[in-house]
C-alpha cells in the first residue's frame, strides 16, 4: 500500500475541511501519541536529548555542531548542539534534491508528508517539552501549539496544495470545429514548482509558524531549507528529522527538507535569501527584516511574511462586563502577550459604556479590566500557567523601559513565582493609560505583556483610531465588544475594508488570540502585519506555475 | 429576472469550462451579432464614429476632448476625440464608485459583467473595424481577437473569479467540543476587494489584452480605471461604454469602470500608479515600463504584467518538412510578427535534420523555411491578409535598422501592396542567419516581422540556448519540431523547468501564436516575459483578501 493510499482518507477529509471551514481540529488521535505512557516517555526523551549533539538529521558531513538554546524556565542552556553546514552546501544539496522531488506525483508527495505528520504525532509530548524550554510557553500551550495545532496547520497546507494541484486536468483533448474539419490537440498542464524554499522560523512559535510554509512548499514540489531561530531549534528539528526518515525509507533524498541552523553571532538567513536559486521565502518575525524580505520580490522571489501588528480592542458596550474583562484579561496574559494575536490597544470611551447592569463609567470599566488582569497575575495557581515565561531578556527589558517612560501606570509589571521552575523569567502585564491624542505612545507594537488603555471621546473615535493605526501598522487580530448588532456590522465592514479580522463579544474559553486551522485564515495578508495568510489559495498557488504543452492528435 | 438569473447558465458553464480546460470557444453566438445585417451595420457604425467626439461614455464633465489614433491602413488620423479627465478626478470617482461596487453580491456582479459582454457581442463588427484601423490587424484577426476571443477571455476571468469568490462558505457554525461543553462560534468569511484597479492597455491588442484584467478586477469587487494606449482607444472605449450603460440601467455608478484617455505627449499612467488608492495594476507592453511597474509591488500594489519575450523554435526533426515550414511561416508572418506569441529565434542544427523524406541538410531546411515565408509574403491574395499592417513607424524603423546591421540576410523585408488599402503600412518578414555564438544578435525581442535562424551544433545546443535565453529574457511561446517522443518529453520537461509552454509539431491551421481561453494559460507568469497568467487562480485571487469575523453563538 502506498503512503497515499494509507493516508488518502485523511487527505481528502482535510481537503473537504478546507472547503467547508467548519472543522475545529482535524488530526486524528492515536493511542501511541496520547496513551498513558506518552507523557513520561516524552519527558524522558526530552531530558536525554539535553547536553547532547542532535544526531537524528540525515544531512551528511556537518562542518561543526553548535547550539545556544536557553530554557526560559531554567535560565540555563539546554546544551544541545546541532549540525552546522555551509550555506552553499545546503543550497547545492537542495538543488540536487529538487530534481528528485519535483518528479514525484502530488499523490505520493501528499502521502509522504502526511506520514511525516503521523510520525510527528508520536513525539508530541517530547516536542511540547522542547517548545516549553525554548519559547517559554506553558506546557499546555507548548503541547497544543507545537503539537496537534501545528500538525493541523501543516495538514491544512497539504490539503490546500493537493486541491490546487489537482484542480485542472493533467491533460485533455481539445477539439475545435473548423467547418469542414476539426483541429484536435492534446493539451497537458503541469504545476511546476518554483524552486528552493527558505522558511525562516521565529523564537516563540518554532513549529506552528514554520510548518505551514514548509508543508505548503513541499506539497507543491519545492525543496525546503528551514532556518530556525537559533534560540528555538529543537521542536522543529524533531519535525524535520521525522520527515527525513520517511523520505529515506522511501528511497528519496532526505535533503528535500533540510535544517540549516545558524547562530546569533553568525546569522545566515541573508546568505540564503541572496542565492539566485532560492525562489520562495517564508518568514515570521520583526517588521524591519520582514520589509527587507518583501523588497526581494523585485528579484522575482515569492515572499510570505508574518510581521508585527498593533492589535486593537474596541469596547463599546457589553451584556456581561465581568465575562468581557475576564476574557480580555486572559488574552492579555496568555503567554505574557508574546503571541502575534495578543491584543495591545484597548479603546474605551471617556463617557463609559452600557452594560447589562446599566451604565458604567470609564473608570469603572478600566478598574474592572485592570482588576481582572491583576486577578490572573496574582492567582497562585492560574498565574504561572497562563503567563508562562518570557522567551528572552529583550522582552523583559522592553517592559521595564516602557514602564519607566509611562505617563500613567494602572498596573505595574512584576515577576511571579513559578513553583515548578523557580528560575523562570516571568513578568505580569504592565497596564498603562494613554490619551487618544498621544498616538506616539500606542502606534507601535510593544511585544510582550504590555496593555494600553486609550481613552477616547466615543466609539466612533475608537473605531477611527483603530482603523488609522491598523491601516498603517497592521493588525493580526481585533476584538470588539458591542451589543448593537447594526453597529457591529458597520465596524466589521470598516475593519474588513483595511483587511483586519474581527472577533465580536468573545467571552468564556475562546479568545481572540486563537486562530484555528481549517477555519481561520491566520493573518489576512492584506495589511502591514504580513503579506500572506495561513492558508488561503494564494498561500499555495504562489509556490508553483501552471505550464501547458500542446501536441497535435493525428 | 435578475441579470444573474439571466446569465446563470453561461456563468456556470464557463466555471465548468475553466475546470475542464477542454472548451475551444465559449461565448454563444446570436443572430443580432452574427446575422446578415451585422457586417454592414458594424462598418457603418465605425464610419460614422470617425471625425466625431466619442460621446457614449457616462463619465461626466470632461476637461476637454482629444484623440490621436491613426489608421495603419489609411495612414490618416481617425479624427475621433475622447473625453479627457484629470487623473485626480478619475481616482476620486473610482473611490466613490468602489463604495457601491464592493457591496454588490458576486452573483449580481457576475450577471452585470456577463450582460456587458452580451452587449459587446452586438458590436463585434464595429469593434473589428475599430481594431483594424488602430492596430493594423487584418479584419479577420481584428474580429476574432477583439471580439469573441476577447469576450471569451473576459468571461473566463469572470468565471474564475466567481469560482474563487464562492469556494468558501459565507458563514459556518464552528463547534468545538471542550469536554463538558462546546464552544460554538458563528464564523463568516468575506472576500474583500483590494482597491482601485488600473489596467494599462497596449496598441496591438486593445481589447484582448485589456478585458482579462478589467473583468478579473470587476468580478472581485474592485473599481477599474482603463488607461488605453492613446493610439488604440476606440475598441476598448466601445466595451467600456457598453458596460457603463448596463451599470446605469441597474442604478449603479457608471464610474465603477472608467476610461482614462491620455496622449503620447502627456502620459498619465505613472500618475495613477503613484496614487496610494490604486492597489492593482494590469499591464501589457514593453519590459522597461513593466519592470518599473513590478517594482511598485514593494509599496503593496499587486502588479500583473505581460512584457516582452524571446520566443524560440527548436527544429530537430519532422515527419513533414513542408507542413512544418508552412506552419512556421504563417506564425512568423501573421500580423507581421506583432503578436507577443510570435516566434523569433529558430534554432536549426548545422548537421541538418531527419524528415520523412530522409535527411535534410541545414541549407535545405533553411531554404524550405525561407521559401515558405517568401511564399506567403509574395502571395497576392494571402500576403496582405496574413501580414496585415504595422501598427506604428517604430516597428517599420526597427525592421530597417536590424536589416542594415545584419551580417547575413536570408530574406529582405519589403512593403507589399494591399489592394483594399493602398496606403497601408506593410512589411514582409526579414529573415536573417546568425551564428549561435553571436548571442547579442538574438537575445533580445525584436518586435515585428523579424525572424532569426540560428545555426547550432545540434539539438542539444539548440535546447540549451533556448533555455538560456528564455530563462533570462523570458518567452511566451515556444515551438518544437521533433519526431522522437522521448526527446519531446525531455524538452517539455526542461522548458517547463523555466516555465515556458511548448507546442510540439504543429502543422495545419493551428499555430503557436494562438492562446485560447478556457484552455491555455496565456503567459505562464513564471519567466521574465511576465509575472502573471491569463487566467490561473492567482490572476483573480491576488485581487482580493479573505477576511474572517467571529461571533459567539448563545
Amino acid at each position: 500500500m502506498s503512503l497515499f493510499e494509507k493516508h488518502q482518507e485523511t487527505i481528502l477529509r482535510a481537503v473537504k475541511a478546507n472547503k467547508e471551514r467548519g472543522f475545529y481540529a482535524h488530526y486524528p488521535e492515536n493511542p501511541k501519541a496520547y496513551g498513558e505512557e506518552a507523557p513520561a516517555a516524552g519527558l524522558h526523551a526530552f531530558q536525554v536529548s539535553m547536553n547532547t549533539d542532535f544526531s537524528e538529521l540525515l544531512q551528511q558531513q556537518p562542518i561543526r555542531f553548535e547550539g545556544e538554546e536557553v530554557s526560559p524556565y531554567l535560565q540555563t542552556g539546554l546544551g544541545i548542539r546541532y549540525p552546522v553546514f555551509a550555506d552553499k552546501v545546503v543550497v547545492a544539496r537542495s538543488k540536487e534534491a529538487f530534481a528528485e522531488w519535483r518528479k514525484i506525483s502530488v499523490q505520493e508527495r501528499a502521502g509522504i508528508l502526511v506520514e511525516s505528520l503521523d510520525r510527528m504525532r508520536n513525539r508530541f509530548f517530547e516536542i511540547a517539552h522542547a517548545t516549553q524550554h525554548t519559547t517559554g510557553q506553558s506546557f499546555m500551550m507548548s503541547f497544543q501549539a507545537s503539537g496537534p495545532h501545528a500538525a493541523d496547520r501543516a495538514l491544512e497546507a497539504v490539503a490546500m496544495g493537493f486541491e490546487e494541484l489537482t484542480r485542472f486536468p493533467a491533460e485533455t483533448i481539445w477539439d475545435k470545429p473548423m467547418g469542414k474539419f476539426n483541429i484536435t490537440l492534446r493539451k497537458t498542464w503541469k504545476p511546476v514548482p518554483k524552486g528552493i524554499s527558505l522558511v525562516i522560523g521565529c523564537s516563540t512559535f518554532p513549529t506552528w509558524n514554520t510548518v505551514p510554509g514548509m508543508y505548503a512548499s513541499l506539497i507543491t514540489g519545492n525543496p525546503v531549507i528551514i532556518k530556525p531561530h537559533p534560540k528555538a531549534v529543537l521542536p522543529i528539528a524533531i519535525v524535520v528529522a521525522e520527515l527525513q526518515k520517511v523520505l529515506a525509507e522511501h528511497h528519496l533524498n532526505p535533503n528535500i527538507c533540510q535544517l540549516a541552523v545558524d547562530s546569533t553571532k553568525f546569522p545566515i538567513a541573508k546568505e540564503f535569501v541572496h542565492h539566485p536559486d532560492v525562489k520562495l521565502i517564508d518568514y515570521t518575525g520583526n517588521s524591519v527584516f520582514g520589509n527587507w524580505l518583501e523588497a526581494q520580490q523585485i528579484l522575482g522571489k515569492e515572499v510570505f511574511t508574518e510581521k508585527a501588528g498593533v492589535n486593537p480592542v474596541v469596547i463599546d458596550s457589553t451584556n456581561d462586563l465581568k465575562a468581557m474583562c475576564d476574557n480580555l484579561a486572559f488574552s492579555v496574559s496568555l503567554y505574557a502577550g508574546q503571541m502575534c494575536t495578543a491584543p495591545q490597544n484597548f479603546f474605551v470611551p471617556a463617557t463609559g459604556i452600557q452594560t447589562a447592569e446599566g451604565h458604567k463609567t470609564y473608570d469603572e470599566v478600566v478598574e474592572a479590566l485592570v482588576s481582572a488582569i491583576k486577578g490572573i497575575a496574582e492567582h497562585p495557581k492560574m498565574g504561572p500557567g497562563v503567563l508562562a515565561a518570557l522567551q528572552n531578556d529583550a522582552t523583559a527589558d522592553r517592559v521595564k523601559a516602557v514602564a519607566a517612560s509611562a505617563k500613567k501606570v494602572l498596573l505595574g509589571s512584576n515577576s511571579i513565582l513559578n513553583e515548578e521552575f523557580t528560575e523562570a523569567r516571568t513578568a505580569t502585564p504592565l497596564v498603562m493609560e494613554v490619551d487618544a491624542a498621544d498616538k506616539a505612545a500606542y502606534e507601535k507594537e510593544l511585544f510582550g505583556p504590555i496593555a494600553l488603555i486609550i481613552k477616547t471621546a466615543d466609539t466612533k473615535m475608537s473605531v477611527q483610531l483603530a482603523k488609522e493605526l491598523t491601516s498603517v501598522h497592521g493588525a493580526i487580530s481585533c476584538g470588539v465588544y458591542c451589543t448593537d448588532t447594526a453597529l457591529c456590522e458597520q465596524i466589521a465592514d470598516e475593519m474588513a475594508e483595511i483587511f483586519v479580522p474581527v472577533s465580536f463579544n468573545l467571552t468564556g474559553p475562546i479568545y481572540l488570540n486563537q486562530h484555528a486551522a481549517f477555519s481561520d485564515f491566520h493573518v489576512t495578508g492584506g495589511n502591514a502585519a504580513g503579506n500572506a495568510s495561513f492558508t488561503d489559495p494564494n498561500y499555495v498557488n504562489r509556490r508553483f506555475v501552471w505550464v501547458g504543452q500542446r501536441y497535435p492528435v493525428q
